[in-house]
């Protein structure tokens, strides 16, 4: 059974991969130049010390240098854990990849590849590490980003989620529906908000609504919501409190917790009556994960 | 005289936002059919605690909201340091701006304006830490980013390194010639890569060589170079011998320090020898600003 | 409380009408050189017969018209049934609207905008029937269309099904999941295609499994699908079965009857144990409203 | 020599199919994660009982599955009639195709796919009756379509009317020059009209002028039009009666019958004065083909 | 009755402006930065000291500044014939427009401004030249342009055509069908290929012939052809008198006379059996009309 | 060591063939479905009779054809000088090229790569003769081009600058800042104007000045300009005078020379104290080199 993200991507996602070629060589590439169509060979090396880089981005990496008439030969594959200090290599850095083609197309992707690389490693680390206390703690639910993405380069860090074990959550405004204080008050009561927007979305579509009390969350539950967000607890443990009240009444209700979760404090959310934890932080300041390219 | 960065962009840059807003939108819109058309005002907040926060990327946020037919009234300006802890406010966040339109195109454009302006000023803010730690050593050079931009994202990152207070480097691979190791092997040697690069770019732009020792970079200027890039070197102190001696021979050609510089560190290289010192972390794995837009 | 339909319009779509033009006017409109500019008025009539046409398509009539400078006053609104037999006017029309601009903008912009309006009615008309009757049923669930719509037309046609008073069903296949035979064989059983396609997708979109015997429906539902399609039983009553036993023990799954479902065959599924009915010809086939524009 | 309409194809009509393929998979294919990329064989069947179906949409089809990697193998080609219930077939329908290729890829082009074939085959199937009927009359003239297509689609529509046998009609505005009565009281003149035209498209397109009573057909004649359309005349003889006349001083003009012409009345209009009869519905409100898509 | 060639423009023309000055500036424009947003005034001036120049491109020299927001007002219209000797001005030139708006936005435009006018006037003032040879010998047929324009840049020059008093002839390859010596050769006769192309075009385009000889003239006229090209023929008498023979079998068909013909062998074929006289130099190799743009 | 100038060209530019392509075939093309797709070869012949034709645009030649699936082997280079009355050939014509494909596809093309190959060789021609001279010289400076290009069409005009041996000058208003009398004024003097724009552009680009006198340009060396433009002046002479003055005081900075200079008068510029001379000519205004493609 075939496991690739890779097969989550539409046909049209190569316009992207064209575009941000075209912003990086918008006229002339006078160093292409200079340095002619000799086929040659280049390394993609990971400089990072850290024990727990995770490798996301295979297939955008692929496709820059489909692009340009060359190819890649990966030595590690989508996903997997990169240990620079224990397999060593010269300089302290590992080969992930080879690539093969014409010098000057080399170096045309070479920029908006490892730009891609590093950004997409970025997230999948920092969602691995946060999956993995999930899963140390033998939770049932979902760890999701949010809509909290860098505009022009949401479909790969959506993507770098997945390939570190959380969720997406919802890919853009078009998909599950999220009403918030805002949608509330316009339509006078959270019950008014869900029928409302049940008639736009019809039955394919799922509802979110985010609630600052019990009360607010059983209205909404009442009302036909398929999910509850608790959000700016003030503490985990008041959350849960109200997450397990709730799935008393309404066990079939997903319920996400959300504000300020970070690394050292989300386990306290990993309860039975959680099902998403979500955070802004793993799409947005995350770190980089350092990668170079050298020609042989 | 008007010191507006804005007036930089060219006229294409609102399609940009137009294709950020349609990431975010692909199809129908629940939430704004539940909310409807009814005029509103909505408050962006700053919530981060930090004295230095830099507001940045004015004109990309303002455009979000023109698209929508939206109209944005600004508390502070372009490029201001914001100190939330200074000024208060309730629940310790400080009002930056005050935007009035219909309630669902705030909440259509409420996301995408916050990716934009949190990562503006992220990018912004970290510029001027790097920009502010030569004001203070009143060094005559400048503090530049690289192309380590988000693809789909560099003309905002570019343009807020400029409020911050640096420089923005070549914008791409079509802007100043930059001659590395691999151009230098593929053309037999330093002098060969320059002059086939003058051949093809001519007078008009700069052509820039990365040295790794005194003798390539003396080669460098004897072949026209114009700005030499010493990479990589193993202390501040050997890279500005070595720029002293050149400047000496070639008092016109600028230099530039590179290679894992950072803010502890960024101070030993600002030397009368030195022009350029650039650091790609300016625009790759910075901290994000955190915002945040309220309906009233 | 604002209803449009329109305010689900996401901020692109415009584009899509602009779209629409260039596809009527690749180059010179000679028609229009030989009209000029002078302000005029022009009546939509609509022509039709029957006594229950839906209006359906005002948003995108009215955005052809901006495009080109003109503005359009309607005397009927978005989902108004009208009434040609009985509200009369001369030479058994009505009028429908009234718009004003130079007069060969108005020439422009006429063919594109009554392709769409004579379209979007005409699916809003056939929804607006099969709505009806589950309406006089007093039946709880949704009549849906399906992804059988026209390439490069389908936000219209989708939008003309809610005017209709029917559900979209899923927009595209990045909306919900939706898992038929195929799936299932590549997977080697319904739970693991249930339980990989939960991986992907995560808790924010629903999944829904297609099923031709009712243990393929357990299977799906104690997988945890969201909904289960029962597709093309050999008659109502049979699948009303099925759906009744599957209630049963998934109370929560939703039931969505398929296959061949007819205006005269509809109300036979309108059952308490099914909640959602689809039909293709929704979208697929439909007849076209008899607009016209005249120019007074 | 070779027939082929898809000969007719411009080099961009590609771009149109990778739209279409954009419309129904704007991000994720969850379905495609599923399944996965292995290699299987899917069957084209056409389940219409109808016998006198045409097949049209191969090159459409064919670029869907294309773009996606797959290859199409036809059992029948372009124009054939598919007869249903003579070939048989298992479950009363016949296999018109097969394509080969990754599962998933195979399900991505699916519903764009048939979508397109579905409504060029209907198309098609309605022109192929009348231009049937003509043929059997040993009528000289064309049945053509009009601009009545459906936005976002029409080179499709287009196409399929010559598959069908039929004319295209012009195929937009920028095509033939077409001066109808909004263009005449915006001149003075039929004959002011036709000569402003001419000065503006001149000599390389046609002028056709709608006419509703001889003297207006004269005067456009005289004026130099090439065609005449005489709309909406009460009766088929009275047209063709006005035609002879017309024919008799003008006989290089051609003449167009227009208006509410139907199947059952379309051989009235079969008369040698006569040279084009048009219908819009031959492109609006057609039916569809029923095809589904098997993988194996 | 309004004249203007601009009211042949489609709506999607202004797009090409904007790529246009995409082109122009694709990221910082410093020079803006420098200037900034002060409201001025720019003159555009004439410099040519030729009698004959014929101002064009009024429309796409608005629409350049109105999509940066400046405004202009003209002091001659589209089509005049600007006289620098005799109107004189400061230093020989005379001020043809006034361009209002804010400082940096009438640099951004500048120079794509001048680009378009230039070019256009310079096609305009050639077709005037040719136009009035035609006019003053009291011929009754057109100068025609051809496809030998610039790609990219078709639109303007084919309307430039039109400002001087020429023909556009087919404004591209899928306008009136033209079949030359290939097109005959593939299918064995020229009887043929006219037979096929009109199954393709139907009646609502022209079919053009290229013929070398009477006798492939007359086979073409013969098979249904509406325009003759007679090319590259030894003398002007010579395609005169086959042209005369031509018209007495067949009146209607018109006759276009083309290959080499310059400004001063053209009065040579005005002759009433040639309806059409055509030069690609009239849109390939022009010269350029020297305007400039000075800020008061 | 490879030198062809297609190395220079970004990844993007086949998007501009597409769109040139599109322009000429915006729908069906009869013409195509007349010939079929038999496969043929057509050649590529050059008329000219002048003795110093520059062939250039063969990578775009290249890339029409490509695109259309046809392919190109060339008899000359890029850069050769065609000698038509040399080399001779029947009808005194050379064969270029021959183009191998299906016929249509070869029809297609054949208007468009004519086009363009004209244009470019026209340019280039234009440019060798330039360079030609400054090469007898033995002037150490470079001939450069402006950008007065044909909008739409510059990157292949700048393009055939490099093949005709001079220099592309600055490609757009985002390259080398050049700062003329309208940004003196608004900032003052040149010495604002010069710091302004450092500002923003930092080191990675240079700054240009236009000087009218010798003052002006000395102030623009000493505020750090990197070239002077000194324009219009009265004679050749007199702007070398103050060149050398200028070159005296400072040595670094380049001395551009412009303001209607010819092929008869630009040898008076060749001065050791003038680096560059501009001129508009050569992409405005210039002669087109005749070819033409017949199909054997």
């Amino acid at each position: 059974m075939n496991n690739s993200f890779a097969q989550l991507l539409p046909p049209s996602w190569k316009t992207l991969i064209q575009r941000y070629l075209e912003e990086d060589v918008p006229s002339f590439d006078v160093g292409g130049f200079v340095v002619g169509d000799e086929e040659m060979e280049a390394l993609l090396y990971c400089k990072e010390k850290s024990k727990s880089i995770v490798l996301a981005g295979v297939p955008f990496f692929d496709e820059v240098f489909a692009e340009l008439g060359c190819s890649v030969s990966w030595r590690y594959k989508e996903g997997d854990e990169l240990s620079v200090t224990e397999t060593g290599g010269p300089e302290g850095k590992i080969v992930v990849a080879v690539i093969t083609g014409p010098c000057r197309r080399l170096l045309l992707g070479e920029r908006t590849a490892l730009n891609i690389i590093s950004r997409a490693s970025g997230v999948a680390t920092a969602s691995r590490e946060l999956s993995a206390i999930a899963k140390e703690s033998h939770w049932h639910g979902e760890v999701a980003g949010t809509r909290k993405t860098t505009p022009g380069f949401r479909l790969i860090e959506k993507y770098a989620l997945l390939v570190g074990g959380c969720s997406t959550h919802r890919m853009d405004l078009s998909s599950m529906v999220m009403l918030k204080d805002n949608h509330v008050w316009a339509t006078g009561s959270i019950t008014n908000a869900v029928v409302k927007a049940r008639k736009a979305c019809g039955f394919s579509s799922k509802i979110e609504v985010e609630a600052r009390t019990l009360e607010e969350a059983k209205e909404a539950c009442a009302a036909g919501c398929d999910v509850v967000m608790l959000d700016n607890y003030a503490s985990a443990e008041a959350l849960i409190d109200d997450a397990k009240i709730l799935k008393q009444s309404y066990p079939k209700v997903m319920v996400e917790a959300s504000g300020g979760i970070t690394k050292s404090t989300i386990s306290a959310y990993f309860s039975p009556f959680v099902d998403i934890v979500s955070s802004g932080s793993l799409t947005a300041g995350y770190s980089i994960v350092d990668f170079s390219l050298k020609i042989k």
